[in-house]
């Protein structure tokens, strides 16, 4: 048992949104769990022998949640964005390499070492800005060895740093060069043959795909969900990022745990996301990079009750974005979404997005995963640019 | 003497842009300064008693410098951030306080200790990320006596932290609420008054003003601006941001070392910069703070010959932004700048927008201000986003 005292605790705990701010609260905690809140109060004195640390009136927060990320891959593009700027069209970049198409062949010719190598950097960022759980995607190897070496590197990554990693896979992430002419043979023989591995190894705790005009369908994402289904994993899908293909009102049909990007979704994707549960994950840091002006419904969004989610998409060609703080202010400055919105949109909604219901809030029963911060309002976290307050983060009850 | 050896040197001192990038590169240091340089060669036998430090081929940059700052204030403005997201319109921000004025009132009120404390952090966020030239504004206290303690805090903050501060006089922001029916003697009692006691006391390196229709016409800052000159102050202007009242034009005029913002900067304006030799300073994240779909006119800049510096205009405002790096992804994404125009931008063109000649570049007899960086190419520091590779940063000649 031990006890933090004296903290400004932002619990995320209520439904109708805010923070549910109160100040002198203490937490004990026990093992990793929390055990017992008393807000607003003094520390009982039944509690006066555990060891406590005073807060000094420090904000607390759930630990942050990156609930979309594609962290692990290998090389970088940095010269592929210059040439952009520099002038270079599509087919020039694609004759030097670039594209997707490079991360592709530089995740497979690197070895797991390199990749954990390359990755760690990236989740360290992250895990000093106070994120506790961190989804890791596939969707860089395409073919079946290459993507369960990045869900394997993903796990390491949860075993070697303090926090909690989600994998998903998501091998329908692109067609590979080899399948450009056999779409139906990449996703029999690849993604859902691969799929049943990776599930066999442990290795997969949902699925992924992305449903875009250059890339699945939502017929052909849908045979992926059903073969999903009959593993009992959870899926979610990239949908509606560059058009409106209504992959999020299929995806909400399977029951999808989240629809993730969102620009261009319609009316009938709302309505089968607010009546299946399936929470909205907005991604502004692809929305910035890619200079998009089509935004999200945000506001069709909350009118139908949909919970929405922000999340980094770190990657290395349309968001090379390690910084959840600064999701948040972009999910502000960008989406006009509240700092409370974009709290819960890395707490409590970020938890949802994974199926995770121990966590993303302060509660009895909760997980122990705190981040603690040298400010008094959670206004803050979102205001700043670039900043970043962290005092403390705790991990499963651990001060790490 | 040292010697930093195996050094992939991005040397900018080439007046038509490009990095200069050249491996296995030698940097001997004397004192604060650069003794000499062995490009692209090994270290000759002659420095072979000069202790020496291997780089192991990382990259060196010159030190960074933010070059448009005002970083120094009392409050903050998460609050009327979070309001102003929740539906609040001017008026009622107005009423509960806010506005540039609650920063006003935030900094008459706080002492030097407090300011001095409430700046560190934020100071400290730049300076690892290899920053060691920052410039900083007074502008929040509208009277002589809190526009004096915004510098003596910045003069501070150079003595307290191994970097180079630059001041900048700039009571011109905004009028206070006990002069508005007056701004004639606002400018004269408290511009210019304050001026001659600041200069007296060794505090202003420069003078700054806000030339805009919600603050001085380019009249009133003509008037400003030929006082400065009476007393040897370099000027220089917050010009064109929301509209085009000609400001470029007349502090060109006027020899200004820089322009700033310059988003509405028209065909009279950049003629009359490029004639005076006076540099665009880009701030990029007031454009994306006020989500500002007026681009400055890149292309013309460039096509004119006018040096482009960027800057992260820090302020609690319409920039709470930290971070130098950023700033530069920033000026690629948003405006369109190549990586070598964002460092360049921050590197020798900032040091040419605060009259500085010894900076800015890897050259010898130049400070030995250095940043050193965990990557190989310079374009990944424009091109990740959160991310800071700083390995190590030396400031006049010193391991910091
Ligand atoms: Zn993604
Ligand atoms: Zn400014």
């Amino acid at each position: 048992m031990q006890v933090l005292s004296n903290a400004t605790v932002a619990f995320m705990d209520d439904e109708t949104a805010g923070y549910r701010l109160v100040e002198r609260t203490s937490i004990a905690i026990e093992g990793d769990r929390i055990a017992w809140i008393s807000a607003g109060a003094d520390l009982p004195a039944s509690y006066g022998n555990a060891p406590s640390r005073d807060l000094e009136g420090r904000l607390v927060t759930p630990g942050l949640i990156d609930c979309h990320t594609h962290i692990v891959y290998g090389g970088d593009r940095a010269r592929e964005f210059e040439m952009r700027l520099e002038g270079a069209g599509y087919e020039e970049i694609a004759r030097a390499g670039g594209g997707i198409l490079s991360s592709v062949r530089n995740t497979r010719e690197a070895s797991e070492e390199e990749l954990l190598a390359l990755a760690l950097p990236r989740v360290d960022t992250l895990l000093r800005e106070g994120v506790t759980t961190l989804e890791i995607k596939s969707g860089y190897g395409l073919d079946i060895a290459s993507e369960l070496k990045m869900l394997r590197v993903a796990r390491r990554i949860g075993e070697l740093r303090p926090v909690h990693v989600v994998t998903t896979w998501l091998a329908a992430h692109a067609l590979p060069p080899e399948f450009k002419d056999d779409r139906a043979g990449y996703i029999d023989q690849v993604v859902i043959a691969g799929m049943d591995q990776g599930h066999a190894q442990g290795l997969i705790d949902a699925v992924d795909g992305f449903c875009e005009g250059i890339a699945f369908s939502a017929e052909e994402m849908a045979r992926i969900f059903d073969h999903a289904r009959t593993l009992g994993l959870p899926v979610k899908l990239h949908a509606e990022q560059l058009s409106d293909l209504h992959g999020a009102a299929m995806a909400a049909e399977h029951g999808a745990l989240s629809a993730d990007h969102l620009e261009y979704l319609g009316a009938d994707g709302i309505a089968a996301m607010a009546k299946a549960g399936t929470v909205a994950v907005l991604l502004p840091g692809a929305f910035y990079t890619l200079r998009e002006t089509q935004y999200p419904p945000l506001q069709a969004l909350r009118d139908a009750g949909v919970a929405i989610a922000l999340a980094t998409d770190s990657n290395p060609g349309t968001s090379p974005l390690t910084s959840i703080l600064l999701t948040m202010n972009m999910g502000a400055t960008l989406f006009r979404m509240t700092p409370a919105e974009c709290l819960r949109g890395v707490t409590l909604n970020a938890a949802r997005a994974l199926g995770l219901a121990d966590r993303g809030v302060i509660a009895p029963g909760a997980r122990a995963d705190l981040a603690i911060w040298n400010i008094k309002h959670p206004a803050e976290l979102s205001y700043r640019i670039g900043f970043n307050p962290l005092h403390a983060r705790i991990f499963g009850g651990q001060l790490v």
